[in-house]
């Protein structure tokens, strides 16, 4: 009997977190048959149990609703008994899109829902952004709730830990977040408030995880996890059993890889079809308005990671 | 007989635009009700006769989809016989929402429609974008497309001459764009490209549109028109007749009125609030993550622009 | 007997200033023979009778004091009788270092001094800012002092009409700014403050002059009229005399070889090069941190200047 | 005998570094004769037995070239005998300035010198900065030269990885650098480039130390380890020793100083303040265009130190 089946309520997120890619068909559309696969790939051999679906890698704002509610679902139907959580990213621009999807996630049983700032119009104060999370958290009251802190993609510019503060009077769900910045005195501010509430703190640079690491984070949420998650996960059991100089070096040749990548222009697109090479299951294409690479740098880079991380 | 019912397909736009507010109820709903009352105050009172919908100023991407179609509907249908064109922006971050809206838009009888970039994921190149573009247009061949140039709400980097280079052959609706954006060097180049096609280049920073106008831009999509349309046509007049003097005159009220309204914190929550004041016709609140201020600072404001310029 | 010799105090700056280069030898030290041919060159082939010296085109700050006061010399020696104004830049991030070459200017002749702001520790406030111009102002109080805003390249984003709010009080020989940005709201704020105080208002962005000089501005500070002098001239002659058509053709024609500049990388090192091209002068290399570029962009921008202006 | 007596060569600078203030009088003029104590305050009270002068901290670039020397000569000759190296940062915008003051450094004594890349002009490639960097290194090859990566004080935001690239061919004094951003996997990489070579790589962003140690720097070099010297070297202690939950314990009381420091205004003219308050040391006012401040937030930051810190 998994964890998850034992507890109707999950506890904080910990550890890592693949957070998806969404297979598309070579046309665009939707390849939802392939996430029972993707799943049993992540979980055999990638060693990770939960999931983050609809987020910045899952182009969940290249979707209309209806797609991200079809994945969404199938993500819950095919992950049950097989992961841990299934966390639905439900952050849109509009508030009755996130509410709608939010309420959909609690339908469909998801473990959790996450969002991002609104960042057309900027919440010009963290005030303006906890009430958004409130009107979202009202619609599926019973699901954790975990603010995702972007500030590179999203432009808004509010410490995270301004946004925690009084966070659980306003949003009773509140269980953590997931923080992509790479200020760590804001995320060793987020890690003391969190803490003491026993919410999770997942990071989400997975280049720079090791420091985000001995800062106190609970885990981590990333796109790398998705094929990079044994190596990862080897990593922190190096840094838990106090093997710094091993978790270090494991971290160095994880940053030569993506230096490398990065190099080679490292955008979602590459990234996908990176994981294509490597899982050997066929994600697709980007959404527009990213446009498809020829598949030579994801080759390289595949090439590069088999040789300094045998994987 | 209106110009609009004499021209079945509507010249390029010119002149004033309204970027229109979306007036909401106190509880935040719609409120369509107002937009006709809403319609004879621009043509009577400001002397603006083409609106721009759902745009920045219409919080498009605050409302949803079915929110958007209504708003677009009511406007196509109460400006029927009294506007002369109607353009609807459907800009949105997934290529599906626009082109839903692109169809609604040519169902309900809009003149036009226009978008920005999809800015979560950044088209990495002029291409990207263009055939993001060409994806949405495709859906509504029949419509004049105009593009939205705003480069500071989304980070979107390219330049708009480089994104205009070809696209005729690629968007054959293409009509021109609204170019929000203090570079006018590139707004000079995207002049000669625009005007050698017959297309309208509609400037959008209202502040500094005396220097806009003296690069050749054909007209002008801004907010402040909705209460400043009058003040702003006095000024276009005054430059077509050759009496520079007097359009600086008035170009530098209307930097006094604004340069106030933005040392009190001038965003589109106090800005609708302005417009409620000066018109009378009661906007409503923004919609999250905007949050309502207080109308002490619109009132200011008002009283600033009937002190500095009679309105 | 010009105009310099009979006023013993200049009058505001107007018209079209070149802000000059600094001709070095090929192995990269002054060449401070070649200022009277350039000087002849400026007011014989561009009509350009005011110099802006060892400002950003002239890599002030890539000279160290002793070179900064050799080159102000040669300037205002070799100008005396040919020359209306020569204007030192004093910038330096050393309020030190800035009134010793304020002084210096003062004994060799200048009429003028100007200065941007610090920008390795920015001024937090307006008031910081016109507390370091006033400790300067008072080492040569008899020279009009030029505050120079260029907050693209020294990162000091106060607006300048802040930084004028009440300076008459504190630096008496204030006599106007150089405004090299593209903030025409902020501008013509700046217009109004200075008009009515007989101070001088110079537009340092030249590709898009035509905009400002419909503000309100009074001349123009920049390096390409070291070699567009004499279009820009025709330009503003356009202009004055209310042919916006003709200013408006000329100023796209500008914009059509800068823009062509812009896209080879039109950097100092690049400029300083087309200067040579086209004027025959021998500029020589840039200073380090710039490497020279081989001659083969310069060229083809000389050549597209040729083609497009006749110049 | 000391260590530095010891070794007439000294080995890549390691542990932790004071970046200095400078001492001035009340009315803005070097205050030298402090210098002494200051440094007994650095070594007997905060353990900190190395210093690096003229930099961010010390206001270098706001003086002149004769005060830089003198405060470099003065920390050379004060701190023989007591202090393990003293590290003169002469970087300027102009390269003559540089080499001067490198030259004067070597004259005086020092240990190393240092500089951060010139950002008026930038240099718009690693191989214009290595170049750079080679003509300053020329005038004083004895010298160790540490290049200082600061890309938010500078703008310049070349990678330094990439600088790093063959930079031992072209400085041959080169041996390390200080890195004061956030870009963990930047600075991994520069670890492994700078471990291979027995290079030092000390860290400069003070509040996420531990990020930055768990990446595997060799040391720190920053301005709170003037007065929070000791509390680093305990979680430097206590790192080393393996225990990453008193490390981690230790850096996020530091978060919490600075962090309200941060929200009370800490720029340096406060940082200046709090450094007088804690050690007693009257390090005077900052320079223009920095203003004082009242003590009042100095006070408040100190006593919350001493309230966490108990320092």
């Amino acid at each position: 009997m998994d964890k998850r089946e034992m507890s109707p309520v999950a506890g904080p997120i910990s550890g890592l977190v693949a957070a998806t890619f969404t297979p598309l068909t070579p046309q665009g559309d939707l390849n939802l048959a392939l996430i029972g696969q993707y799943i049993d790939y992540l979980v055999e051999k990638q060693g990770v149990r939960t999931v983050f679906v609809n987020g910045t890698t899952g182009e969940g704002c290249s979707l209309n609703l209806e797609e991200r509610k079809q994945v969404a679902e199938e993500w819950c139907r095919q992950g049950k008994g097989k992961l841990d959580q299934v966390i639905i990213h439900v952050g849109c621009l509009s508030l009755k899109d996130s509410q709608e999807l939010a309420r959909h996630a609690a339908v469909v049983g998801a473990d959790a829902i996450s969002l991002i700032s609104p960042f057309f119009f900027k919440p010009t104060s963290a005030e303006a952004l906890r009430v958004f999370l409130r009107e979202v958290a009202s619609t599926a009251p019973e699901l954790p709730l975990y603010y995702y802190h972007i500030p590179t993609m999203t432009g808004v510019n509010l410490e995270a830990r301004e946004v925690l503060e009084g966070i659980e009077k306003q949003v009773p769900s509140f269980k953590g977040l997931k923080f992509s910045g790479t200020d760590l005195m804001d995320l060793g501010q987020c890690v003391c408030y969190c803490r003491s509430r026993g919410w999770a703190l997942m990071y989400g640079v997975d280049e720079q995880l090791l420091g985000a690491v001995s800062m106190g984070v609970t885990g981590a949420v990333g796109s790398t996890y998705n094929y990079l998650g044994s190596v990862a996960n080897s990593m922190l059991g190096a840094f838990d059993s106090g093997n710094i100089a091993l978790a270090r070096t494991i971290q160095h040749k994880m940053q030569d890889v993506l230096a490398f990548a990065k190099s080679l222009g490292f955008g979602l697109a590459v990234n996908k079809q990176v994981m294509s090479e490597v899982s050997g299951l066929p994600m697709g294409p980007p959404r527009l308005p990213l446009l498809a690479s020829p598949p030579v740098q994801a080759r390289a880079i595949a090439q590069k990671l088999q040789q300094v991380l045998g994987e």
